[in-house]
């Protein structure tokens, strides 16, 4: 509404759009092609498929184990391929069911709190607060290096956890992972871990949860190949659930997950998946990490123009996501001033939860150029 | 496991496969190459694409509404792309919630009383009955031209009604759904109508409920590009749901379902909806329909080969299905006795419900020589 506000109001102006999370670069050759070839075979005798299996295809899932979980022993058989980690967030509350509660990081990723409410999880919502009640927000900001202060978490059955996180774009470290994964132990709940951005981490944070000993008792990663190849529109994702982790019976989470992905879903697209296996190979691989590269640099160009400016800023080297702090401001004020003054889009970090006031996350996933001239806007703005 | 057992008992048998409903023949060319070109433009600045609509993509709502839905006015914006029936199965179990009660043909395709269960709409399963509590099977068999007797159905919130019938290959008469649909307003039930077969209907039964007067205010349509473009592995398919149909506090659905499909779903891979999109022109539903054409005439042959036979069979008129009835036995025994003695796989009527027993489910989805081989060895078990 702002935007089209805006457009009317500045015909001329070129407007930058740094709000939404989604990519713009295209998606390398080799992996076109492959995805090309796919469903020009559709027409022949050898090359048509009809139905394949809910879980997604074997080689693809053995792909995925071994490319991102290959030190962490994740087995195929554990990793379900998905169309979107969104859309196995969405079904992985309906295997929890409504009489679940519910931890989210403050702030997060709507998803979590949003299906929740839509399970029945959730309390009502208090304006006051900002928040939905029987939720627990653990907040997470630079006062507590952005991991809750879980001595004073309540317990709940589920944690969801984003790392490296969206909005705020910081990834946990080994120590707070392993902090989360005791607690979760000490407490009987389930992690909700969403690895989504995990190609983005640059230093040695895990990039996944099963890196810490003792995860598959505790955690199921939901994952994507949105942000790391691109395939945001395509549709491809994935989930790995340890055949070790055990409902409070004694019952393996993962036959139930088999069952819900086998009733509920009827497997991702086999041209998507047929992409995401030209993304893991060797050539293909290299080709996706340079885009992720670039995106990188994106994000350390606008990290060094906010810190230029004197403002508090977080995120942007594990992530595609900068941070930026405005204390004492609301982020709504902070996005109109950049929206009149600047003509870029930001978000305004309340969107995540009550935890993101004062804060606008800033997105990478732009063309250089589009880059480089919201760093001169935002330079102009605010030195 | 029978099929299993079967080829290590007989490992020269050319086993023929007449049992599973998936889709065998290549997808005709025009629809593959606009498929590919998609695809291949991703690679470029121009033809790049992140994420679209969670609704599906307007052309391809407008080109669904316009093929299929002209002479009933189902407006674009009722249109919701999906990644297949069944996903949106379960999505509107999602958004019906616990608290609902169920009606469900008996036999029936499972995913409805499936979805039901993980809902915990059902109650427990009784294995004598072979039916779950406390949902409302309506029976359905020739004794009652294939439509339930509604003067003895009780009373449900939601009504699964599926025409063309997967299994039983019947369409239900337009005088048929004027009673579905008055019983519904009646019990102010909604009606979840699955239209997946529509295009194999040859007589003049209704292809659509939103043929009947009325029905726009108690039903919601969901449909498939899979029986119909052979899309069983690319997965596309969408839902309608009318503005007119609101809950009984007057809140409309279509807002409800839109919610639930923003929040859990980030619409089908944008390569699927470009060849749907491509199926709907004028020269892609050329060559889609002589698809169906093509197991239209082997539903025939079927169906001419078995009343050859003195069987009594129904269905495979409007439907890819035939559903053939051995009155007194039980339709595992009859599975076993048709793969046994001649190497075809049929589905036993009972897997969809105690409805289903006597009958077995024969599959026209096959290659022309498939299903004249498997005639011949029907004709001579039987004759």
């Amino acid at each position: 509404m702002h935007e089209l506000q805006h457009i009317r109001k500045y015909p001329d102006a070129k407007l930058i759009n740094l709000g939404i999370g989604d990519t713009t670069k295209p998606i390398p050759e080799i992996i076109s092609v492959s995805m090309a070839e796919y469903a020009r075979a559709l027409s022949t005798v050898e090359g048509y498929r009809g139905y394949g299996a809910e879980q997604g295809n074997k080689a693809l899932r053995k792909a995925i184990a071994e490319t991102f979980y290959k030190n962490v022993q994740v087995k195929d058989s554990e990793v379900f391929v998905s169309d979107g980690s969104q859309c196995d967030i969405a079904r992985l509350q309906l295997l929890l069911g409504s009489n679940v509660t519910v931890a989210v990081q403050d702030p997060s990723f709507p998803a979590y709190i949003d299906t929740s409410v839509i399970m029945g999880q959730a309390g009502d919502f208090e304006e006051k607060s900002g928040k939905f009640g029987n939720i627990e927000y653990m907040k997470c900001g630079p006062q507590n290096n952005f991991f809750p202060e879980l001595a004073k978490t309540r317990r709940t059955d589920i944690i969801f956890f984003c790392s490296p996180n969206n909005p705020t774009g910081y990834a946990a470290t080994r120590q707070q992972l392993e902090e989360l994964v005791k607690f979760a132990k000490a407490n009987g709940s389930i992690i909700i871990f969403d690895s989504a951005y995990a190609v983005y981490v640059t230093d040695d944070s895990p990039r996944s949860i099963f890196e810490i000993p003792g995860a598959k008792e505790v955690a199921i990663e939901v994952s994507s190949f949105s942000k790391f190849a691109g395939f945001t529109g395509v549709r491809l994702g994935w989930t790995v659930v340890p055949e070790e982790l055990c409902f409070s019976n004694g019952f393996p989470v993962i036959n139930d997950f088999n069952r819900i992905v086998c009733t509920c879903f009827n497997g991702a697209s086999n041209i998507a998946q047929a992409g995401g296996l030209a993304c893991l190979s060797s050539e293909g691989f290299m080709a996706v990490c340079s885009v992720v590269d670039y995106y990188r640099e994106n994000a350390k160009i606008l990290l060094k123009t906010l810190k230029s400016l004197g403002l508090k800023v977080y995120g942007g080297e594990n992530a595609p996501y900068v941070w930026a702090q405005f204390p004492g401001s609301k982020s709504w004020d902070v996005f109109d001033d950049i929206l009149e003054k600047a003509h870029v889009i930001t978000v305004p970090g309340s969107g995540f939860g009550p935890g993101g006031e004062e804060f606008m996350r800033i997105s990478a996933f732009g063309h250089r150029e589009t880059i480089l001239e919201a760093s001169k806007r935002l330079k102009g703005l605010f030195s």
